[in-house]
C-alpha cells in the first residue's frame, strides 16, 4: 500500500496526524489518534507546520541553461544578441539538464507544479516522470522558430499518453500576438478545445507589444484575442501588464487566468502590474517564475513577496494627497499565498491547494525551528515575507515525499 | 596562530590559495601555492567561490520579536495599535532573546556587520560579542520614548570599552527629525563628533514626514538637518524615499552615506527610492534591512535582488514615449553588490568588503553545486538574483568561520 502518516504536523496551528493514501489526504485527525499501523510508513513530523504546495503557471524552464548569461540590459539586445543565438545552439541533451536543473530548484523551494513553455518537450517530460513533480507542458507554436516544428508535434500529441497517470498534462502554447499570425491563432485554440487542452500564451508583455499590435489590428492584444474568441476559461495568459480596465473585465467575464510574472517583469524593465485592475476585475490571478534567465532563479516562494511588496509600493495609496506612496492594505500575504496555491492548481485543474481530506497530497513540510520562521505570530506571513527555501524541510508531491529530507 | 588556509577556494574565477592570519587576508596565491603548514588551519574549499561579505547598515535587530506580528496595514495603525504596546512589555530578556534571532538570521544570510538603532544595547552588544559578527549599536536619541533615558545612556558611552577589540563601535543614533527636537539634534550631532562617534538617524521616510516638517520648519528634513550643521561624513541616514534632485546634492557634498531599505519601504507603502536621483548624485549608497517587523526578514542578499529589481521597475525607461516602463540597465548586479558590500564597510570605517591582501578578512564561501547557482555565467550574477541563503556555505567574519559548516 502507498501511503505515509504524517505524526504530529501543525495543521492551521493543530497538532495533527494527517494520512496519505494513494496521491490523496485521506485522513486528517488530532495527533496521536491515527495508529501507525494505519500506514506503510510513518514520518515523525514534529515541530513542522504543513501548508499546501505551490504551483508555478509561467516558466521555461530549461532556460535555466541562461541564467546569469545576460543581465541588465534592454529586451531587444537580450534576445537578439544573447537569448536568440544561445537557444539556435541548444541540443536535447542541454534541454534535458537545463530541465533538471529547474526541477530540482522548483522542488527545493517548494513547487509541485510548472507550466512550461519550451522546446524538445520530451526532455522535460523525462525529467519531470522521474522527479515525480507534476506539470503542463506547453506545445509552442511560433510562426518562425526553428524549434518549433508543427506538424512533428501534432503527431506526438496524438501519440502521447501521460506515463505519469495524472501528473503530467500537455496544452497548447501559442507563443504571442506578436509571434503568431490570426489564423493560427485561431486554429490553435480550435484544436487544443477540441482535445480538452489548456491554452498557455503571453499577453500584453510590454508597451511595445501593445503599441504593435494597435498598429497592425487597430486592437489591443485582449480585445485582438477576443475578436478571434480566443479567450475562455481554459487560457492561462502570462504576464498581462499593459492591460486597461475594460480588459480586465473582459479577462474575468471570459475566465481567462493571468499569470503575473513579478520578478521577470521588474528585472526586463516590462511595466508595472497593475494590481488594483487586476485585483477589482475578479479575474483568476496567479504566480509565475517566468525562466530563470529574466528573473534568475525558479522560486516561487520569492515571486510571493515580491508581488506583495510592488504592489504595495506602485499603488495609489489611501491617501491621494500624498503623492508617491502606495496601498499597503493592498495583497496581504494570505491572498498571494492563495495566488500561488489553490488559484494555480484550479486553473490547471488540479483538485490541490489545500489541506483537507480528499484532496491531492500536494503539500510542503516548514521547519518551524529555522530562524527565519521565528517568533511564529503568523505562519503564512512568515513564509511569505520572511522565509527562504532553507524553511521548506520537505516538498511532498502526488502523496510522496520529493525532497531528500537529509538535505 | 589564529590563521586558516583556504585551499583551492575560486577567487574571481582562479582556483586560489588564501591565508588568513589575525583576522586579515595575509596571503593570496594560485591554488596549491601556500603550504598547509602556514596555517593553523586548513579548509578544502573545493567548489566554493569566495566573495565580500555583506554590511546592513540599518536594522532595529531585537524587532525581529515582532515578525509576522502586524502586516499589510497602514503605518500608524502599525504603529500605534501593536508597534508601540509591544514595545513597552519587553524586557531586557526579550531584547536578548529577539537580538540572538536576528544575529543568526543576519549570520546564516551573508552578513557580517549590522548598524543597529534600538534600547537594551548591552543585551545586543552580548550577542554580537559571543557571535563574533559585527555591529555599530546606536544610542537611541528620542524625545518622548519610555527606553530612551539618555542620563543612563551617557554614562554608559564614558565607560564603555569595545570587549571585542574592534568588531564592536557605538554610534549615537537621533531617530529622527519628527521625534527629536532641532537643541536635542544639535547637541547630540555635536557630542557625537566630540568622540569620534558616527551618527545614524532616519531621513525623509515617509512622504508625511516631510509634510509635517515642511510645516513645522519651513524647511525639507534633509534642508533643515543641514540648517543645523548635522549632516556630514559621519551621518549614516536611513531610507531617503522623498528626497530631491537638490536634496541629493546637499548629501553628496556632505558626504552623508544613505542607507537604502527596498523591502521595508516597499512593504509599508512609504514611497519609491529615486534610484536615478540618488545615483546621479554620487552618494555613497548602501543596504539596510530595516527590523525584521516591516521586512520581514534581515536578509541583505535579498535586499540586494529587491533593489535591483525595483530600481528597474520604477525608473524611467530610455524610450519616453512608452509609459509605465522603467530602465532595465539601472543598478546591474554588481553596483547594488557593492553598495552591499564595499560601501557598507566604508561608511562605517571597516577596512573590508574586498578579497584583497591586507584587508580584513571578512567573506562569504559560496557553494558552486547549489542548483540555485548553476549554470555560473556570472558568479555575482548568480548571488544577487538567483541565490538564497543555502548557497552560503560559510560566513567569515574577522578571520574566523562564524557559520556552522555542516548546516
Amino acid at each position: 500500500m502507498n501511503s505515509i502518516l504524517l505524526h504530529n504536523v501543525l495543521l492551521n496551528g493543530i497538532p495533527s496526524d494527517i494520512l496519505v493514501s494513494e496521491g490523496r489526504f485521506s485522513r486528517i485527525a488530532g495527533a496521536g489518534k491515527i495508529s501507525p499501523e494505519s500506514a506503510a510508513e510513518v514520518l515523525d513530523a514534529t515541530g513542522k507546520a504543513i501548508i499546501p504546495a505551490l504551483y508555478n503557471t509561467h516558466n521555461h524552464a530549461a532556460m535555466t541553461l541562461m541564467r546569469g548569461f545576460a543581465d541588465d540590459m534592454v529586451l531587444q539586445k537580450w534576445l537578439s544578441d544573447y537569448v536568440w543565438p544561445f537557444e539556435d545552439k541548444l541540443t536535447p541533451a542541454d534541454i534535458h539538464k537545463g530541465s533538471e536543473i529547474a526541477v530540482e530548484e522548483m522542488i527545493s523551494s517548494g513547487s509541485v507544479f510548472f507550466s512550461d513553455m519550451y522546446f524538445d518537450i520530451e526532455q522535460t517530460i523525462d525529467v519531470v516522470e522521474k522527479r515525480g513533480m507534476r506539470a503542463a507542458i506547453g506545445i509552442t507554436v511560433m510562426e518562425n522558430h526553428s524549434l518549433a516544428v508543427e506538424a512533428e508535434k501534432l503527431d506526438f500529441i496524438e501519440h502521447w499518453s501521460d506515463p505519469t497517470g495524472g501528473r503530467i498534462q500537455l496544452v497548447m502554447a501559442p507563443h504571442s500576438v506578436y509571434t503568431v499570425g490570426p489564423e493560427k491563432l485561431r486554429r490553435t485554440a480550435e484544436y487544443a478545445r477540441n482535445r480538452g487542452m489548456r491554452i498557455h500564451t503571453h499577453i500584453s508583455e510590454t508597451a511595445l507589444e501593445v503599441q504593435n499590435c494597435l498598429k497592425e489590428t487597430g486592437m489591443t492584444p485582449v480585445r485582438y484575442l477576443d475578436s478571434l474568441g480566443f479567450l475562455g476559461p481554459d487560457v492561462i495568459a502570462a504576464h498581462c501588464v499593459h492591460v486597461d480596465e475594460e480588459e480586465w473585465d473582459i479577462l474575468a467575464e471570459r475566465g481567462v487566468t493571468v499569470s503575473h510574472c513579478p520578478a521577470s517583469n521588474m528585472k526586463i524593465s516590462s511595466g508595472r502590474f497593475p494590481y488594483e485592475l487586476a485585483i477589482k476585475s475578479g479575474c483568476r490571478i496567479t504566480l509565475g517564475t517566468d525562466g530563470a534567465s529574466s528573473n534568475n532563479n525558479l522560486d516561487l516562494r520569492e515571486g510571493m513577496k515580491l508581488a506583495a511588496l510592488l504592489a504595495k509600493c506602485v499603488s495609489a495609496g489611501p491617501d491621494r494627497s500624498l503623492s508617491n506612496i502606495g496601498n499597503p492594505e493592498l495583497l496581504p500575504a494570505e491572498e498571494v499565498f492563495r495566488w500561488a496555491t489553490r488559484n494555480g492548481a484550479e486553473a490547471f485543474g488540479i483538485d490541490g491547494g489545500e489541506i483537507a481530506e480528499g484532496r491531492v497530497a500536494d503539500a510542503l513540510l516548514i521547519d518551524l525551528s529555522d530562524v527565519r520562521m521565528r517568533p511564529c505570530h503568523n505562519l503564512i506571513s512568515n513564509f511569505v515575507y520572511s522565509a527562504d527555501s532553507r524553511c521548506i524541510a520537505a516538498t511532498i508531491c502526488d502523496g510522496k515525499i520529493i525532497t531528500d529530507l537529509c538535505r
